[in-house]
């Protein structure tokens, strides 16, 4: 067995080499004879040292691991004093060596042999530095970032500043500190005590009209609401369900005689209420609940009946434990004629907090997330409400059981009612959007500071600079603030409207559009981005102290709730389609789908090879580019689901059979639909930025949305002729390029998110520096 | 306002239309005018028919909401007449009720105005049907299945069928109750519980040597591992720690002098250990751990420490509470040297459940999921152990400190060590599966049963009728069959070579890189999958009573532990790069280049314009042409790593900067080798099936595994050139096919699972019926 002689000690250029072939343990026998040639060729190397070199490398008689250590101990030795700058590679290593005077032609062999190790045999090197000592990992400085947060969190906080400013120093307190793994009954008193204390601030009102106690800003209400989601989703929930959803559906659906008699204790949470629509059998086909309620013209009273367990309430937010008077959403049926659903007040609780008579509560029990929210289920068996306690904004029935609404339209008032439920739509994306900002923020800085694996030598590195951590956070962090710009336009003109009391239909439905799109995509996102989060966090991502995986687990349903994603994406292909027929004055698709062609082929002309195969790092990031690729995707799909929609229907298919069968084709439009929107919402607000740094950023931001945006579709974009193969592998090195240029300002862009630092989870930076 | 009077009767076919017109809500008014324009220009009409139409259709005279609903009545009494099968569109309709006497010119005028009103008007048409009765709403009988499930089953269960029976059965028995949302201190018990009842069976033996109580069957052990994964993920985990973790480093890491003492009591739970590997600051870079264990010669023995907070053993299983001995990575220290990382077996409580002086033990806390675990932490203060607690089958120290080993090489021998964990990726993988495969069963069963809304006049169909939700559940399905081919075949090979008690190092790498690879893979499809399920059964599938919320939770860490995901990736592709190297026995990159660059032309060759546009159905499924195309790609993507490492390396990039750079290229090239692997093993295993109408069924899941795997990667194949536009287009028509056909198959292909029914969450099916 070959041993360590003081002779070798020549040897110590090749040292390093030596130890790395046997060390890394790949090299196969011949491989190892290979080097032994290689060594033997060089005749420049002195005879004696070159038998030695071949002695060291025989795959007949390997080193002993005491041998290996040895020489693993002698190369530290000689390279300790040596600067980090030199350790480099193995050849440099060994050349440093050979400075302090070597055998004649060493550069050459040195060359050749770390050629032939390849790959492999650099990876190996790291062993051959000193062994890094933990307190001498000093990491480098964090990189400089190229702007002030501060600026893009004034964009973020916008015109309601101190509204949110307030509720992050009511949210700063110890006693709203955050709670997790505590019993569900525990963990909804405190929700509902926080509730309380937001109440007695009066959040809960900011959005109700000034004669029942509040400030008639809804925008204001939307933004408190924003930012209670940064801190806690039950309290989010439970805070949205009391005041926007209950309190919201007896403002806009009831008229006087319910205001007053009811929003100033719903404002308050005196009276703790519910919003009961969904079913246990109708979750997104709410026009087919069957809950009824049946006008008894003797008593002037509706009757309100389960009559069926599949009727019976299902998922209600306050049922389980709290509330007391519900919104309830029924058919309405006078005599033999059925009105369709309607909704109307109805006590489920005594002042002692006991169901009332008749009225049957159950608790939903333990759910994934959002264990604060308590849950409910009801059974309604003959409960008698008075005729005034129907909800009738938009229709009524007069004492005499006759029927009347301001829309003669049964589908177009049904809508008009579901239409008060933008609001919560609205929110949610709001709120989606505070939780992955908060999950962002928690898993960049753990990235910046977590280390693991380095260079040969060197520290390990912060798990930020890898590749494939960036484009899991950098992406997410774009798209992030690109929705933020589209929800923040969504809240104006929603709050807009909703102040006017009045917008007229077009508008409503647009909105209607608008809001849901964007929730299906917001919340999509939302829930991908926390599990990457929790991913990126690694073991520490999964310990609830951390709030990775709480704010997960309790943003999962907002795909479910408040419209189920698939259901609101073909929503928004349906409306699309509807749009474009009224849009150009003509009920016949096959003029629309006339009308499409042109639109499409024009943009087409504009596609010639110079365009499709254009890869240059301007024109990609270059917003007109985006957007003419993202508005020719949309106006393709439209043009072919309307054209796939048409066949079907002339091969005499049914229309459910039709959209069904199309069905892939239509979400895709939406989504696709969705994301032109919120490139266009994102790029006007990079526009109105005067602070050169913030616009510079705001723009890598944007064009990161987009591409990762194409980057997802390529396929499409490949198939359609958009882009050639240059471009859509251009598009994927630019997502690539971008990723890594905002990694220096990554930490800074999650602080312009506003998170109180109070709400950032402290354990997890233990789990990264210590 | 139009009223609505006897003449209207003899308008009967056209009410169905105007009631549309109106009750859409969507025709603006100038498209009314042109409705009244078409009937105008209809002079086959009555004169005074068409007065009266006119008027029902006048926008400046809409009519009210009580007219039009006597409108409807009308509509719904004729309606209710007729048979189902003539209430397809609105002409028909019509046209049905003019059969019972209509003026002259009905038809054609029907067919223009239901032409005019276009795609939103025949979706409107839903509600002139009697109102459908829940009673009513009798669901067709459910699809017919092509296959036995049972056949399918046994497939499955293999030659390990009596193991799963066994321990089926167990788990069906009440004490093993699935529980949920219990506080953790009693989820930990009950799963402790769990565990001693299936040790008492000798299930934890089974893998172990006859001579300390086992049955020496590894298979076997696996089965019952992957049978329990399919009750409660934190029994499994709990389970896996015990005998594989603990009692399998005891056996593999160990010799005969620890077999002896301990193997006996870690079979039987009689003591309870854990596996000390991961720290607070190294979970994916074991090699850098900073636990010391120094030796010292006057007592002979280790001392064990703790040398920083970093350094704290972290998510430690069985730590927190039960664990009595724990196996101790930690770096080996004799006077100077340093060994690297070895095993020792360190006390960490005394028989009554104290912690051993110098041990300091914590709890992890609440986490995302898995919370029947007791996860903890370890801090060790001069901690000794006899010189006989290192685990000393790879590396020992003599009682004069003197180190000795049979493997040479230190790099190779740590990977050696680590390579004992390849049975915990194994186990894994089949967990993962198992969890998937629960989660399936159930959100399939529930899309089968569960309806909302449905066509014209007809009843609710089932979710799965959908092809959103086809989409969702289906490629799903057949990629976890095909991924069990593949876990089936890694189990075997490990198997098979853990009781020979020895491979040879080419084996044991390859089976560590065909480890690492499925782990990443079926735990990444297996999160998705279960995300997918739990939004596939709405509201339901958030309630944790229906357990696909709680797989999901559960499943989640599985990306994270045995193995970063994104660390094993990079590790399958260094590896694949490895092989290459040598075996084509050349370590020169150049020449491994020029070879695979020979390779992939040679197939390109083949990609003429008949393959490449080729979208024929019968293509598309030939398993030997989607193994081409899979082939194909991973040859290409390995080339170009491959170059692409190269070219950074000759510009002078260190080894660790030129793989960071190219990361998101690895980890390309090893998902393709992976899905490569795993459609050989599922090709392999649809050609032993004999049943006729099984192996039809594995082969439409294979094409749809393989078909599923290359849409999300179409950019790819298109950029390439291995597919054209009318190609790709093809495979996701395909998968939109192969969907559809599957459906009527789909409850019995998730029966194939053989999940136990009481494991199966019953409260779902009530959300579905009732």
């Amino acid at each position: 067995m070959t041993q360590l002689t003081s002779d070798d000690r020549a040897l110590l250029p090749f040292l390093p080499l030596v130890y790395v072939a046997w060390s890394d343990g790949e090299l196969a026998p011949d491989e190892l004879e290979r080097l032994r040639a290689l060594i033997r060729a060089h005749d420049d190397l002195d005879p004696a040292d070159r038998a030695r070199l071949e002695r060291w490398l025989d795959p007949a008689d390997p080193p002993s691991a005491a041998a290996l250590s040895r020489l693993l101990a002698t190369v530290r030795a000689a390279v300790s004093a040596l600067p980090r700058a030199e350790r480099r590679s193995l050849a440099e290593l060994g050349l440093a060596l050979a400075r302090r005077g070597a055998p004649s032609g060493t550069a050459a062999a040195l060359g050749e042999i770390e050629q032939a190790l390849g790959v492999a045999g650099r990876e190996a090197s790291r062993e051959l530095g000193p062994p890094v000592e933990p307190g001498d990992d000093t990491p480098e400085p964090a990189p400089a970032r190229s702007f002030d947060p501060a600026r893009l969190q004034a964009r973020l906080d916008g015109e309601y500043r101190a509204v949110r400013d307030a509720v992050r120093l009511r949210l700063s307190e110890p006693r709203f500190l955050y709670r997790y793994g505590i019993p569900s009954a525990e963990y909804r008193a405190v929700v509902l005590e926080w509730a309380r204390v937001l109440a007695a601030d009066g959040v809960g009102a900011l959005g109700l009209p000034r004669e029942y106690g509040g400030r008639g800003d809804i925008g204001a209400f939307l933004a408190a609401f924003e930012t209670l989601a940064t801190h806690d989703l039950s309290l989010a929930v439970k805070f949205g369900v009391q005041f926007g959803l209950f309190a919201g559906s007896v403002l806009l659906l009831g008229t006087e005689r319910h205001h007053r008699r009811y929003l100033r204790d719903a404002a308050t949470l005196a009276l703790p209420g519910c919003f009961a629509m969904t079913e246990l059998g109708h979750g997104s086909n709410v026009r087919d609940i069957l809950t009824e309620a049946r006008y008894d013209v003797g008593t002037e009273s509706f009757v309100v009946d389960t009559p069926l367990e599949a009727a019976r309430k299902e998922w209600i937010g306050n049922a389980a434990c709290d509330g007391r008077l519900a919104t309830v959403f029924a058919q309405l049926i006078v005599g033999d004629e059925r009105h369709g659903v309607h909704a109307f007040l109805v006590p489920i609780r005594d002042a002692r907090g006991e169901p009332m008579p008749g009225v049957t509560i159950g608790d939903c029990g333990e759910k994934a997330g959002l264990n604060g929210v308590d849950n409910g289920r009801l059974w309604f068996h003959a409960v008698r409400v008075p005729r005034e306690n129907l909800l009738n904004r938009y229709a009524d029935v007069a004492a005499d059981g006759s029927y009347t609404s301001p829309i003669a339209s049964p589908s177009r008032r049904f809508f008009t009612m579901l239409g008060t439920l933008v609001g919560g739509r609205v929110s949610i994306s709001a709120a989606a959007l505070s939780a992955v900002k908060s999950g962002l923020a928690v898993a960049v800085r753990y990235a910046a500071v977590r280390r693991q694996f380095g260079p040969a030598g060197g520290a390990e590195v912060p798990i930020l600079d890898y590749r494939s951590h960036q484009r899991r956070l950098l992406p997410a962090v774009a798209t992030t603030y690109a929705c933020d710009a589209a929800v923040k336009e969504l809240t104006r003109r929603y709050a807009a409207g909703a102040s006017d009391s009045g917008r007229d239909e077009r508008d409503a439905r647009e909105l209607e559009t608008f809001a849901a799109g964007l929730k299906a995509y917001v919340t999509r996102h939302a829930v991908d981005t926390l599990q990457a989060c929790r991913e990126c966090c690694g073991g520490q991502g999964y310990l609830l102290e951390n709030r990775v995986a709480q704010l997960r687990a309790d943003a999962d349903v907002f795909t479910t709730f408040e419209g189920d994603n698939t259901v609101l994406l073909q929503l928004v292909a349906k409306s699309l389609l509807t749009e474009w027929r009224q849009q150009f004055g003509s009920f016949r698709v096959s003029s629309l789908l006339r009308h499409l062609g042109r639109r499409a082929s024009a943009r087409l002309t504009q596609l010639n090879p110079v365009v499709t195969r254009n890869s240059d790092t301007l024109h990609l990031r270059d917003a007109e580019v985006e957007l003419d690729l993202l508005r020719y995707r949309e106006e393709r799909l439209l043009g072919s689901a309307a054209r796939r929609l048409k066949w079907r229907m002339d091969d005499g298919a049914d229309s459910f059979d039709a959209f069904t069968a199309v069905q892939d084709h239509l979400l895709h439009l939406a989504v696709a639909h969705v994301e032109r929107v919120v490139l266009e919402h994102c790029h006007a607000a990079e526009r109105t930025e005067s602070d050169p740094a913030v616009a510079a950023v705001l723009g890598r931001m944007r064009a990161l949305f987009a591409l990762a945006a194409m980057e997802r579709d390529l396929a499409w974009f490949l198939e359609s002729g958009a882009m050639e193969p240059p471009k859509s592998r251009a598009v994927r090195a630019e997502v690539n390029a971008l990723s890594g240029e905002l990694r220096p300002d990554a930490v800074a862009l999650v602080d312009g998110f506003g998170i109180p630092a109070g709400l950032l989870a402290a354990p997890i930076a233990l789990g990264a520096t210590a």
